[in-house]
């Protein structure tokens, strides 16, 4: 089959790469119909050595079921299913709790051992917990709403989820790309009354407003911080979604939460340690997040997109098909495209 | 009235000091009866230079009202009151939400505006919002127990709520010193099944397992946190308690966190960046505290104190009066002493 193979910052092919197959009793395969390119992806895409080795990208995808291993008892061949960025048992301590990224026998997608979902097809371990039926067809116009639920509108939701975002909450939310103008519908849906967004790129600032943003923030660093305290009381506010993963975006949102507020981290950290430790130690706030259970939140989330409340799919603005995915990543770096879908 | 100055690191000096006198409205006087040594004194007894000046020093007393502002409304000359280390309003926002230590009026004791207890006598801000009258007499045998409602009983408990411990919960408290040892007290009363204590002082680890402690682990760095995690089915515990605030307590505290735990930190932090950021994110781990609102969680703690149910005073393995306070610092600085009373 086809995929998209990075061989090091830069340099994404479209490749011929060995068919999946089942090897695991409790594996299926899917046949893509849609995948995207990833916020996260632009981390290797930027940084990734020719010596760290070859991978088959891409961990956000929708499919039909082409195969499934003896062992595998709800998933059936031709359902259309969501893959969430993570894979999981669905029934050990973790996925329990609703924390299956932290699943004892899970893992994620797009490495040599479970290669990624731009391609043609995609081998899924633990299945049955994995995989999410959907409820409609393959050309659904809902799709590409749904499709988000692979990852950027989940990971929104748990950014706001362990940010406490309730009713009439204050929340900013830290970075303007897919899951931050995610994060914006997260809020929003909780119940959030003032919602800032920080960002300065104008297609996406007009998406978030649409979303539900009451505010822009547009400077950068301790300006910042002054601006979103000056709209909040002096105080800051009582959520913050860091939806970047950078040193100074994370000092940001540290610094503009209110005293016993809370950050809800889902910007993959670029940082070995965490800034401004004095602060929230003296300001009393609570810091959580990481790589997001999407699975769990699916049950939450599906319906209000089968409904039409939210219409995270809005985030794409572009569609490729596998030939367009080395352009596509360069659009997303170079910011000329919010997030990129995949038509394989 | 004489009191304990801090000239600079290692040098207190029991020394005539100004009389306190009611400067605001809301103030109260209070003579003190009883006050302590806090560990966090040791910061400064450790690094504090000349050229910070000088301070008076102690931020926990129990006393006896002796004058008040004619703004004061419940607390009356006579009453006998535990003061806690931060004073509030007790109506702001934050006092409102139980976050006493955050608030808009509050500050902390033992500085040039508002000097410490560590004296005969000591000056109460907000005093309507701040004292907590208590129901005994000033030589009850309870009175150990009831001083540490003043800081470091509260501050255990706010560590062990922060850590969200509950029932049937696997906890670790990192650091044997009094808030530590409280926060064994904390965990127990919240119904934790297994309780690590952390730390290598015989008497200490004694006291710790008197108050409910299940294992010991006196290894530090590496060898603790594989320790802690042998003995937590080797995916660490629910609930951390941080209470030293070290580059390498803190680190040890989230690596033994399990996946989707929670650090409660009350140490306060010797660091500008927080430790193991990658750690604390890809595994889910919330990490929230500081400084302990206490006042808060009087209401709470009290009646097990009254009752006999906890007996926090037992971290009082010295006494002395003011002439002590030099040798007090001095033996709680070489960890002779666990935690000095003080009778002035």
């Amino acid at each position: 089959m086809r995929g998209a193979v990075m061989y090091q910052a830069g340099d994404v092919r479209i490749e011929s790469v060995p068919d999946p197959t089942i090897q695991e009793p409790t594996d299926a395969l899917i046949r893509v119909t849609r995948a995207c390119i990833c916020g996260s992806d632009l981390w290797p895409y930027q940084s990734l050595k020719e010596s760290d080795g070859a991978r088959l990208m891409g961990h956000e995808a929708i499919g039909v079921v082409e195969e499934v291993g003896r062992d595998v008892r709800t998933i059936k061949v031709g359902d259309l299913v969501v893959m969430p960025f993570a894979f999981s048992d669905g029934t050990c301590m973790f996925c329990e709790e609703g924390l299956q990224t932290e699943c004892i026998h899970g893992g994620f997608f797009g490495n040599p051992d479970v290669p990624g979902a731009q391609s043609e097809a995609v081998r899924v371990p633990q299945a049955d917990g994995t995989l999410y039926v959907l409820p409609v067809g393959e050309d659904d116009a809902l799709i590409p709403s749904l499709l988000t639920l692979s990852d950027v509108m989940g990971t929104g939701h748990h950014a706001a989820h362990v940010a406490r975002v309730g009713l009439g909450a204050s929340v900013a939310v830290v970075g303007d790309g897919a899951v931050g103008l995610c994060g914006v519908i997260a809020a929003k849906r909780l119940g959030a009354e003032q919602i800032i967004i920080m960002g300065r790129h104008e297609d996406r600032i007009a998406l978030a407003r649409d979303f539900g943003a009451t505010e822009v923030v547009s400077e950068r660093g301790e300006e910042a911080v002054e601006r979103v305290k000056e709209l909040s009381r002096g105080l800051g506010v009582d959520a913050v979604l860091e939806c970047v993963g950078l040193d100074q975006s994370m000092e940001t949102a540290i610094e503009i939460a209110r005293p016993g507020g809370a950050v809800g981290r889902v910007g993959v950290p670029q940082h070995e340690a965490m800034p401004a430790a004095q602060t929230s130690f003296f300001n009393n706030i609570t810091i959580g997040g990481g790589p997001a259970p999407v699975r769990a939140y699916i049950d939450e989330l599906l319906p209000d997109i089968l409904e039409g409340r939210i219409e995270p799919g809005r985030v794409f603005d572009r569609t490729v098909d596998l030939d367009g995915v080395p352009d596509g990543y360069r659009a997303m770096n170079d910011r000329e495209s919010i997030k990129v879908l995949v038509k394989p």
